[in-house]
């Protein structure tokens, strides 16, 4: 008998048909004589509907104690309805709020993380046999306030739930029936991957791979619980996330990833003075806009330049801080690029590999395309490239590092994609 | 500066207009020199959509315990978004769910009763100037699990969190503008009353003026909280409810209420034996029949005959009970008869003043109307009667115990009722 923390999020319980079929799933598991955990995140248009609502009434910055007093409701909804379903279909069922699964969390709203869970409550009611149905997103400060966790916060919940109960498995169902080899939007033979590392999930998922939160991902690399990415809405197999993933003949590289909307700003002309670089920094951190991989070129004449990449939709507001900065930095001029990709190739077996990283730049560069910008991790590496031809590099990399699978491997394309 | 409890229905704030009016009018009495705590509703409709969701997942019959947890997720969104229109008009305010309000029940879903509060949280809150909003109608039970109150429940939580925090007032803000000698619909000169004694207005809620839940009424006599009914859409003065109202020169019956489609039930032929009546009466009980007034008539030759009055919507169920009980019981024959009224003259001075029932006798004689039942306590008269000419007998009422207003004190009628 295993104990299985399972995690659906809101649009795999939109409305009853979809809760209903979810708490078929979870009866087949628990009657495959698992003992049963589940999270559950706000039915599908639940949050943006109680967004709009505190919209009307307190515009766009609502103080964010009351907007998480608020939102939780949307959790606390979904696991009422869920644990009916689940008793309907003849199961023991019981559901908890983020406080009364004991998640304890810092005194930060919006965006707490989660500090320790008290599972007491949860160990009694899987003791009589219980179906635990536990609110995700959600938690309780040590002053009793309550909490929201965030973006990806539900995953996050699930895992550290897992950990507090040492599940033996946790499942974050989805949309997609696991971590393919790279999207397969654009890619028909992605392959569908049977294992992978906690670190490689950690870069697909900061690259953009929405399937799995990094925080989540995190948080289980820490504990050590073995995730799984499987479908709702299919029995097929998932991706497992765990610290030593099987790594399959040949396979160096698991997975492509990219980011679109990507833009490149560079300053030129910069006297070589210390703390110019931070200085800048500094101030597009203050209006929170993320900077990715920065460069700095030599340094001709006592002076630097440097470039950035970031979102593209931060330009105009980035530009207008650099701008505001040149009293202060005195560089000669700014120039910015935009419309541009970033395509990356993440593999733990890189590090031990010579020549992964030489194989992308050739690949791409036999395509005639430049490459603008490029960083390296161990385990990743990353070009800036212009976006028009942003499938064909997808595919050539992945035709590259022998991602292709074959036919009686083919496990998804777009039309499996829900 | 006083202290004062204001609670406000789900009609009040059905919308975020009406919640930025709610918010207002309590702006309002807070920049008058009070400290406020507020406890309000779930918005309109949010508990019958609850409700239908909950239909869709478990039909009819939702297991109690994930109902409660499901609609106290109505007034939790209620007093966040009341505390955010608060808070845009400019003054400080807190929203505190049931549990966090230190609201303690008993161990019963859909209708548990308050045993307890302990309201540190809210003292802390008002010391720091905040208005407090709390969400009505919840509690929570020493073991952790989420209550409801059941009908009239934020009535109760209000003058409940009155007693508790030792507030010199708690308001009611309702849609009429308070308690009225009888129905303003009916009788265009009914007369609002100033004040009221709690026995009265619990007679007067009992009776289906419904402006006050009788367990509320109860919880202020029992605390002594002095209770103000006004309205949410005026400024007029409204009802106080006290121990000890002041008596009106020469008005001995304070009010008139009456309770529509009554229905008798006459058992005819009863052999005398005992537990007769107690069988029938636990029969009925256990289906959940309200039985209001009894009448046992004389013995004749070891038979007797006994009548009740219930709910015209029950009577085809009763009957039915009736019939079973037949091979027990063993009675000659059962008549019922439907479309009847009970009506109610209420007031504390009855019990010294001689006469005041005969004077109810006479006046609905004299319109040729014949009374079926009857029942008197220290501070009403019941009358079941046919329900045709109940307007005629409700006016006839008024007048003949000095009720009609003059134009002077005239404060509402229908027109004022919204």
């Amino acid at each position: 008998m295993s104990l299985v923390v399972m995690k659906f999020g809101g649009s795999s319980v939109g409305d009853a048909e979809r809760m209903k079929r979810v708490a078929t799933r979870i009866v087949e598991r628990k009657r495959e004589g698992n003992r049963c955990v589940v999270v559950v995140s706000a039915m599908g248009d639940t949050t943006d509907d109680l967004i709009d609502l505190s919209r009307q009434i307190a515009g766009s910055t609502p103080p964010a104690r009351e907007m998480d007093m608020l939102l939780t409701t949307g959790e606390q909804m979904s696991v009422a309805l869920l644990a009916m379903a689940i008793r309907e279909l003849g199961e023991e069922a019981m559901s908890f709020t983020g406080w009364q699964a004991g998640i304890r969390t810092e005194a930060v709203h919006g965006k707490a993380r989660i500090q320790e869970i008290r599972p007491d409550r949860l160990l009694k009611a899987l003791e009589e046999d219980q179906i635990v149905v536990v609110a995700g997103f959600q938690g309780l400060t040590e002053d009793g306030e309550i909490t929201t966790l965030g973006r990806g916060g539900s995953d996050t919940t699930a895992v550290a739930v897992a950990a507090a109960i040492q599940a033996d498995l946790c499942e974050i169902y989805t949309d997609v029936d696991g971590v393919y080899s790279t999207d397969p939007r654009i890619v028909k033979v992605a392959r569908k991957l049977k294992e992978i590392s906690y670190d490689e999930m950690l870069e697909l998922a900061n690259l953009g791979a929405a399937v799995l939160h990094p925080r989540a991902v995190e948080c289980a690399k820490h504990n050590k619980v073995n995730l799984v990415v499987r479908s709702s809405f299919t029995h097929n197999e998932g991706t497992t996330v765990k610290e030593e993933a099987i790594m399959e003949q040949g396979i160096v590289v698991s997975g492509i990833a990219y980011d679109k909307n990507i833009a490149r700003i560079s300053i030129l002309g910069v006297p070589e003075r210390t703390g110019q670089l931070a200085a800048v920094f500094s101030a597009l951190a203050k209006e929170k806009i993320d900077v990715d991989i920065i460069v700095q070129s030599g340094i001709v004449e006592s002076q630097a330049e440097f470039s950035f990449s970031l979102s593209g939709t931060d330009v105009e507001r980035a530009l207008q801080v650099i701008e505001n900065l040149r009293p202060v930095v005195g560089f000669r001029s700014v120039t910015s690029e935009t419309g541009l990709v970033k395509v990356s190739i993440v593999g733990a077996g890189m590090v031990s590999t010579p020549g992964v990283a030489a194989k992308m730049f050739e690949t791409i560069s036999e395509l005639g395309i430049s490459i603008n910008m490029v960083s390296t991790s161990e385990i990743k590496t990353s070009c800036v490239i212009s976006g028009e031809r942003l499938h064909d590099v997808i595919q050539a990399l992945h035709t590259a590092y022998g991602l292709d699978t074959d036919s009686t491997v083919f496990v998804g394309g777009p039309s499996d994609r829900r």
